[in-house]
């Protein structure tokens, strides 16, 4: 999918939500396991309730790892069922040497090759640009770059000063957005880092930024938009947690809707206020 | 497999090599296509041609991964091929925050998850101490955690220096060495860093080092060795093309034999010098 696709997507939908599909067996209603593909079985059933509010899924990759693999059948099913109009993302935190990198990029992008079609992939930046270029080589697919994430352990490195003051996040940012553009990278910027947003829009004013850490993580969405929103929007928020699992009854989908509408209907508000919608 | 059972197999073998098993459909001699299942096929006449030789087998997930469902069980038959007097290595690079983290180690280190059943994981460090812990959760298991890489990129941001002076890498080892011992965390150096050996020994003088570059990538074994080895060997030295596709014809697991052997014959000497056999 295109940037002015996404974009398209946002304003039709008056949303920036994407959906985790964290899909986990022991999670997930009792009576679907009766099923013969009990994760596929949850994910149709929230694509179903969900896909008019949202505009992007992201399907974390260890989840379905988790089950070998009949898990990557469960995932390749999901890919096949997510609709068109809604931008995909491999949570995956993939990143090795070149030949390696350019093997994972054929995993997520070439539909012959794994059977997926992902529009993007979450790449970690410890390697720097030779685990990351090798994505480039597929068209309209998207590299998401780890930059400052939602977890207590991100204080361990990414906060720490270079000789210059500058932060190991923003030297991410600063040499990595030299890699690719606008239209074909991302970052991932956790919602749990509402003080960063002001810093990391002047280094990159243009790129969307995936947002994971809103709900179960506690980040707070007004917090993220406050500075994070850009003229295109340029957020995708993400919510795993606090909207598939928002019930565990048989009406978990319906469930489900109700918590992504709430969240659809504070992003309408914000898009409107912004003057994006 | 503990520390103690690894540097017997070291003493035993007189050996400290990794095999990396980066199975290419499209790199492996013809005749095995007609096979049911090609890669598992070249892998297993790879082990029974090499397990002597080497201490370690090191799958590289990408290549897997690249086939789907199909490659996650070629994986699993391979593992369970696999002798167990050699030490396993899922190359992986994973890493995300602890919940996901935990399902990542669930599947490497879980028989009854994924089937498979690795004696270590190598894992990224940008996502600090809680996306590394969930992996201790499992005895007798590995990190393996990304200190200097062997690709250029390492370039990009490894070898930046704090505001103290410390290097990138070296304040991945400080740190992250609080995390785990000596007993459950190893380190990724890249053999292109042979410079380097030095002053990651004096950080982390007892770890095992899995050191990746060695072959193909150009990196040399007698200066890897020069300054990387310690009283237990403290090294597993990996190469993967260079032994795996040492010959495309019918005859490939022979001279990926006589390839192993020649690395062997040279860690023998390496090990006799040292007084380690």
């Amino acid at each position: 999918m295109q940037k002015t696709d996404l974009i398209q997507q946002i304003k039709a939908k008056k949303s920036f939500l994407c959906i985790g599909l964290d899909t986990d067996i022991t999670k997930i209603p009792a009576h679907l396991l009766a099923q013969p593909d009990p994760i596929f079985a949850f994910n149709k059933e929230i694509i179903d309730a969900t896909a008019d509010l949202c505009v992007a899924y992201k399907p974390n990759l260890a989840f379905y790892e988790s089950m070998g693999a009949a898990g990557w059948e469960s995932l390749r099913k999901t890919m096949e069922y997510i609709p068109s109009h809604c931008f995909t993302i491999a949570d995956a935190k993939r990143g090795d040497i070149g030949n390696t990198s350019s093997m994972y990029a054929k995993t997520f992008f070439d539909p012959t090759a794994a059977g997926l079609n992902f529009d993007s992939v979450t790449v970690a930046p410890y390697m720097g640009s030779d685990s990351v270029t090798p994505f480039f080589a597929y068209e309209n697919k998207w590299v998401i770059l780890l930059a400052l994430t939602s977890n207590e352990g991100a204080k361990d490195f990414q906060f720490d000063a270079f000789e210059n003051g500058e932060k190991v996040f923003e030297r991410v940012l600063t040499k990595s957005s030299q890699w690719g553009t606008d239209q074909n990278m991302m970052y991932v910027v956790g919602a749990t880092r509402g003080e960063a947003f002001a810093a990391i829009r002047r280094l990159v004013p243009e790129h969307f930024l995936l947002v994971p850490g809103v709900g179960a993580q506690g980040g707070s969405l007004a917090e993220v938009c406050k500075f994070g929103i850009n003229k295109d929007c340029g957020l995708l928020v993400n919510s795993s947690r606090a909207i598939i699992y928002a019930s565990n009854s048989n009406d978990f989908a319906n469930q489900a809707r109700a918590a992504a509408l709430l969240v659809q209907q504070e992003m309408e508000e914000i898009l409107k206020s912004n003057g994006i919608v």
